[in-house]
């Protein structure tokens, strides 16, 4: 019979993250996982697919998270306004893990797989984000468009979280990285010959 | 003894496309593809290391041509212009080989595992570009973001460009992309409370 064990999750995250930083992604078992944690095997189970999956389970949340908060925007705001807010709206959740966070970013820079997969996500995160825009009138390109780009400042923005030393928080830089990215983009077309 | 075979690169290229089209990817093994191109097995892989490779060779030659045509750009340029110009220049290269651009991209968009590759491989584009901002004095974030958004366009235009029926040129496309994101991300900051 399956015995309740109290925060199971936090302690397999916990026991999993400091054997793939210790060991390596590659050379941790699950039976380790679960020995460290001090639980059973099937225990794992019952919260991650696999070992992988103790990484990559947030991403569906935060997924949800962004389309939600994508929807409460107002509709008068241009599509990477939009996008800049919903991805600020973002910072509080990850803020609340960040020592997670910034373990699991040094784990996933070490291992190529990881990373394709971290890519896979970031991907699938700008594809629900231009879906909303066009659920909300935004034809594409801009759609989609807007979505990759505010992707890309929110992947800069986040690397930068993790290297600062908590000088300020994800949503301030989640912000700053879209600001940027608008002040290069700069106005007016592109030069070239037409 | 190797004997040379008139455009074995291509034959091969060629029959593997055919195969990956009809029987799909994992299904198909180098032998067929090496039979059909009427090639020896040991001729496949003197052109490719894998499968994989036959779909994904070019990425290094681009990636080349993409670095050296961002250097070849006035200095005075915004970074993004700069790298709006370098990704319009890639256009005639790929335009050269656009039936095969487009079986490719049909062959990727039909399986998760080499969609992940090919998104790793953008990802090391806009790595390079970059880097090749910053070699021209460009710092960080700016240069990671304009690197990234450029990308970002491409992707998005390159998508295009092989759904269009050669209406206009992937140049031109990659063009208007960059000249619709900057549209998009408008002048000025975010809306949103300081």
């Amino acid at each position: 019979m399956a015995r309740w064990e109290p925060d199971a999750r936090g302690r397999l995250e916990h026991a999993a993250l400091e054997l793939y930083r210790d060991r390596g992604f590659d050379q941790t078992t699950v039976a380790e996982i679960a020995k460290r944690a001090g639980l059973a095997e099937r225990t794992f189970f019952r919260y991650f697919a696999d070992k992988r999956e103790v990484l990559f389970w947030e991403s569906a949340l935060l997924q949800d998270h962004l389309v939600k908060a994508l929807e409460d925007t107002p509709e008068s705001l241009l599509p990477m306004d939009a996008v800049g807010l919903a991805l600020q709206a973002a910072g509080p959740v990850l803020e609340a893990r960040r020592h997670f966070a910034e373990q699991r970013q040094a784990i996933i820079a070490a291992n190529a797989e990881l990373q394709e997969r971290e890519l896979i996500k970031l991907s699938k995160l700008a594809s629900a984000l231009a879906e909303g825009l066009r659920r909300r009138g935004v034809d594409d390109p801009a759609a989609t468009l807007a979505a990759e780009a505010g992707i890309a400042a929110f992947k800069v923005a986040f690397g930068r979280w993790t290297e600062e030393v908590g000088k300020r928080t994800l949503a301030e830089i989640v912000r700053a990285s879209v600001d940027e990215l608008k002040t290069i983009a700069g106005a007016g077309p592109s030069p070239g010959t037409r």
